[in-house]
């Protein structure tokens, strides 16, 4: 059994956790608690504007763990998917701008049914921007989704899928990223999570409700669902993850909160349960 | 790939999945329509009588497939894991009198979070079970269920752990369910279904809707979703499976219909999609 934490030097607050707060109010709210680094989105940076993006982070002291989202690649035209391409490029620049080094990946959705298809031009597509990602130091992280996205978001849906990726891709700057919500159910996620050492881009957390109130946007707060955080924590430690941790949770009821309430919960569970 | 079928000498009727309709009622609907057999769920056997749904069964002439549903056997307190194991015996004895060989398992929920412990119970409970099993002629199904249902339903959650629980029980009467809406998604599906061959003891067919408007009851009709149906059963048959092909579907708009025209359309699209 892992300790469990007494600060908040491992926490991020994944941004749309609070998605009722402006990028400029998130920033304050985490300066306000404490918490060292913020996972941003592109729809959020690009609302406040890039370049003043930058300077609230730069000014309030954050670290930025990691950018959302690029991805989104499976198109069956080939104009469209070049247009994919190209705006994950727009990502990689916005991600360096910003100051993370980490841009996350949701990889689909199938077209046509046909997921082996989705799935290889997934690879490609990493493959493709993986030269122009490391020339800004961007590192581009696979996020395997629970399979209950594999119809509308996601043809990537185990950690086993995309640690085999990442070993077929064999370049330093891709990995994945381990986010509790997605993986907690597989039988083999103690092994894919070792598997994963050395290339563990982050590590998001949050909980699984029973009942779950919506698939999407139906995230429970660490401690008021049924995942066992603590032993998914005691994995990522012991592949020698030591980055951030990300509370990333889509939920309407804590969008309704206000945020700085929301932000004291989410820190009291941090400390508690993960 | 795979002819499609011209009669519908294959299909089973998951009683399930026309739910406004009575067991009487539902065994009438096959033999109008020309449907062979027939999978029971053990509350509408109890509502009916099992004497009289045998009497209704045989009278028909129909085969049945299979007995929804034995398992639920997780639970903390040794009297209730009693209970549970009694209640399969039950479940047992009843699939016999039905003229059935088939009892799916449903093999959940966790404890206390614990889905290692919940996973090696279920399997300790198979065990005692199967002697049982065996001495009514009845073959105990192991149905992994999707991801989503782990945290209520299902500890087994892939073909893959279902195969080997199989093979660490190495007993005749065991084997498992290949139900295309729990395991589609899997970028293992090919390989675990050609590892199950010799131990399918039941093929599911519905479709995965997008966006899905329930959990647990928005599965589609074959044909309305974005499961690569043709290519599943190419897989089973590869495996050598030939028998039954049961259609299981629970969705509230269906039950809403009137039941002749719901098997009319299960029939329509089971010669044209399966």
């Amino acid at each position: 059994m892992m300790p469990q934490f007494t600060d908040l030097s491992r926490l991020s607050l994944n941004q749309i956790t609070a998605d009722q707060l402006s990028l400029r109010q998130a920033v304050a709210s985490c300066v306000h608690f404490g918490i060292p680094a913020i996972s941003l989105w592109r729809n959020k940076v690009a609302e406040t504007g890039l370049h003043e993006s930058v300077n609230i982070i730069r000014d309030a002291g954050l670290n930025v763990s990691s950018l959302c989202r690029g991805g989104w690649f499976s198109a069956s035209a080939p104009s469209e998917r070049q247009q994919r391409l190209d705006d994950n490029r727009r990502a990689i620049e916005e991600a360096a701008e910003l100051g993370t080094n980490v841009l996350v990946l949701v990889c689909g959705p199938a077209v046509d049914k046909d997921l082996p298809v989705a799935r290889a031009y997934v690879e490609e597509a990493i493959a493709a921007l993986l030269p122009f990602a490391a020339d800004h130091g961007i590192r581009l992280a696979i996020e395997p989704l629970h399979p209950m996205f594999a119809g509308d978001r996601s043809v990537i849906v185990t950690l086993q899928q995309a640690n085999l990726m990442v070993q077929r891709l064999a370049h330093p700057y891709v990995g994945v990223i381990v986010d509790v919500y997605h993986v907690w159910w597989d039988p083999d996620v103690e092994a894919q999570i070792a598997n994963a050492s050395g290339h563990i881009l982050g590590f998001h957390v949050s909980d699984w409700l029973v009942p779950t109130p919506d698939m999407l946007q139906g995230r429970g707060m660490m401690g008021d669902g049924v995942i066992d955080l603590r032993r998914l924590r005691s994995m990522v430690d012991a592949a020698g993850y030591a980055g951030p941790i990300e509370v990333e949770i889509m939920n309407r009821a804590f969008w309704a909160m206000p945020g700085d309430d929301l932000l004291r919960l989410m820190c009291d569970r941090f400390l508690a349960c993960v």
